[in-house]
């Protein structure tokens, strides 16, 4: 259990000791229906590598999540009637995360019903981003 | 060109045409500056291979970008300093997408910058979830 975040809710569900509404599942991805939804067919995706946040995942995880996530959009917007859709995924009490396990939403967008979104865009400054940019470079390059 | 979707300004960002803070390349990935960043550091994360929507990506390219966002989420926070994040990606006008070539955002969240969002969650009729697993569960075995 070395590196391994704290237990969640998410641990019991891929356990089978709390049940949910799962519709797909293979050796390291569970995907299953959200029991508090923004819209129909609103379905939570998670590796079984458990992990609090996206940037902790192994390569290989990420990777399997990854692949399958196209496949679950498709069938969620087919069983829904849907066209438009969120994917989201948050890290940290302060970006709205509840459960400290990985999860992605696919949020089927309605009308009315499905992800609202505050987009306070700024202008990016020239001399800013060349900082930033060396900095996640730098930041890559040490293998983080 | 069987198949791809119509050229956006990704096209001219990946062919060098148009220039971008670039901070991550390989075969099949690209990830560069938002221009119009919510916070700093918010970062696009973009597949070579040119699909509108995420349900239409190929199972190779999702898995490509699916293994290096965790890296580049790493990067990012780093530097940053941030330590809370969403991960976005948006399919559709209606769901607030804007260049229709896939895209990730990685937004760090500090204090009051980065992504808002509206949550209003309702509760999942136990009927209405089994019709839908079984939905959804059925467009997944046809292989959509």
């Amino acid at each position: 259990m070395m590196n391994q975040s704290p237990p969640t809710i998410f641990d019991k569900i891929l356990s089978g000791d709390i049940p949910s509404y799962r519709v797909y599942e293979d050796s390291q991805v569970y995907a299953f229906l959200d029991i508090g939804p923004l819209s129909d067919g609103h379905t939570l995706v998670i590796p079984k590598e458990r992990k609090a946040f996206l940037h902790e995942l192994s390569d290989e995880s990420a990777a399997a999540l990854g692949r399958v996530l196209p496949r679950l959009c498709r069938a969620v917007m087919k069983a829904t009637g849907a066209s438009a859709y969120n994917v989201l995924q948050n890290n940290g009490s302060e970006a709205h995360q509840a459960v400290f396990h990985v999860h992605f939403h696919i949020i089927p967008k309605r009308g009315g019903s499905g992800l609202g979104l505050r987009w306070d865009p700024r202008a990016l400054d020239a001399a800013e981003a060349e900082r930033l940019v060396g900095r996640i470079r730098g930041a890559l390059e040490e293998g983080g």
